[in-house]
């Protein structure tokens, strides 16, 4: 099947139109016309070859909501016109331990959503800036929010999933206090999330100007991180810290707020290195910098349903696919609240 | 009470010895002849002032055995003649939420036993490279193996703690694949321990001499951490990570071999930074970098009684108080297997 998609040819070439093939469902595919796709910073790096080994032609998208069109034979979970979600992974092993525990994003065979080997043309996979997908039924998601939503859902497939995992990895819940560093795309979903499981949050920012909305996201506190009364002040109070931040800074400003046994969380990893930590401040408090990546199918499942529970969605600004260079631009500048999601009906033009 | 020490005047000067007073015991305290004392290598930093604010004279020693001389009219648990022991620990605030947890070594009104304040004279701590200590009741820990042992059991009071602790806490236990980086004071109790606990033991050394060490120590396979096949045979195979080595080196390299979820621990601060760990590392299996201090007073006696039930003590080289300036420069030479201890008894002469 032909479809149209935007993506780029070469690293230092903008994106634009292009149709790429889909294959014809197999047993356990579950095909899917694409209604949305949300704006990940992952899609910049990889189209632009930030990071190592892109494949071109590049169409990013990582964060894709729609409906099914057809399903294999041997599909029993979802049927034509159901409201569905795929997010970063759309293949692993399916036989290892990870895959067995639920957490096909740790499997040292999980294929990504694009620049991932697949034996589907042209030899690596394609995202979701992209009028169809055909993906295993293993990796769909059902979507339970009522449908004018359905944009506003599609960051969850990772923004959402990857700040959701690690705080239930970390047990956050009622009477935790929990920073959420970084009030970008990841951020403000961390807030949210963290906010309903009924955590104290404490948001840093660097910039004084992002207050109001962080409490308005559901943020207790706010922290000017840049204001060393304000970081004083937070001292040896927070049991868990999720870090978004994947531009180089200082861990240590982080690491001295967290309590004995607290645990700092990355989610972003720095294109160069963050200054090396202090093992002192790890060592007097017990404290542990960790990483967390994406998250389960499963988890992803229950991330979905427990965001339609609590009414949570992205806050978004809807662009058009041809929109999408000047999205990129406007993201590096931190300028967007908080994820773009292309509307994929425009992609049909 | 006047009592022979060894100890430091300045950082640039040898030890020689000294005489130091040590209070009258009060209501709680237990006075305490010192048979032996261990020789660690916080004892150089602090002598040498290479950590700052060493207070002089300083007198270091903080694996400190011996014999109850006399007790205070409210100590309950000990009383003349027991043999005891006292290590980095010698008061806390005693009423925090760290206190009352049993981890005074978390406490942040912790004394330590060697240059941390104190009424008594000289206003700083002295330690256990003297006669007799008086330590409130609290600190002090019930030693149940054969008095013959008793050298060999002072190294636990710091040594074997600062392995047990972490060991306990990250749960090592059978089944359980446990590396231990380096083969030294710390390292060779890490081995006996984890071994103990019914874990099969990795031990990394940077020197093929120390294999047949290792493996005599308890550990069931050796790596040369610079071999990089022997490295690589490991990749993802460890539950856990008991790093030892204070030196800075590249973390990233032992990260790699945790599976999912692992964590390494450090258990030493190094002078100058390590290579910033790769944020990579951490984020693609969900694991960790942590530190632990010492351990808690009540965990530091279950690690005592728990080295009496398995037989286990240091491998030590025991000394007379005037060698210690020469058992300084083997120390950092790499040269003693694997832990130096004062008999105190030379102190008397
Ligand atoms: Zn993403
Ligand atoms: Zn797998
Ligand atoms: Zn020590
Ligand atoms: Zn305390």
């Amino acid at each position: 099947m032909m479809t149209k998609a935007y993506g780029a040819h070469a690293g230092d070439r903008p994106l634009e139109p292009m149709e790429i093939t889909r294959r014809t469902p197999g047993k356990h595919d579950v095909q899917i016309d694409i209604a949305y796709c949300g704006v990940c910073h992952s899609d910049i790096h990889q189209a632009r070859s930030e990071w190592a080994g892109t494949l071109y032609p590049c169409v990013p998208g990582h964060e894709i909501v729609g409906r099914v069109a057809a399903v294999g034979s041997g599909v029993t979970g979802f049927q034509e016109g159901d409201l569905v979600g795929v997010g970063c992974i759309v293949d692993s092993c399916q036989h290892c331990g990870e895959c067995d525990d639920g957490l096909e994003n740790y499997c040292d065979h999980m294929i990504g959503t694009y620049n991932f080997p697949t034996p589907d043309a042209p030899g690596h996979t394609l995202g979701g800036y992209s009028q169809h997908i055909v993906v295993h039924q293993r990796y769909v998601l059902r979507i339970r929010h009522p449908e004018p939503q359905l944009a506003a859902v599609a960051p969850l497939l990772c923004a959402g999933i990857t700040t959701y995992s690690p705080l239930r990895h970390w047990q956050v819940g009622r009477g935790d206090k929990v920073g959420v560093v970084g009030i970008g795309g990841l951020g403000h979903m961390g807030i949210k999330l963290a906010h309903a499981m009924g955590a104290h949050v404490v948001a840093f920012t660097t910039s004084e100007s992002k207050r109001d909305a962080a409490l308005a996201l559901g943020a207790d506190e706010v922290v000017v991180s840049r204001d060393a009364e304000e970081m004083a002040a937070q001292s040896k109070r927070l049991d868990f810290i999720l870090n978004t931040v994947a531009a180089p800074h200082d861990l240590d400003a982080f690491m001295a707020l967290l309590k004995r046994d607290g645990t700092m969380a990355l989610v972003g990893a720095p294109a160069s290195a963050h200054p090396s930590p202090q093992v002192m401040n790890l060592i007097a408090k017990r404290r542990g910098i960790a990483g967390s990546m994406i998250g389960g199918i499963p988890e992803t499942q229950e991330m979905l349903d427990f965001c339609a529970e609590h009414g949570i969605v992205a806050d978004i600004e809807m662009i058009r696919a041809e929109d999408i260079n000047g999205a990129y631009e406007r993201m590096l500048a931190g300028d967007v609240k908080y994820r773009f999601v292309i509307d994929n009906a425009s992609l049909a033009l």
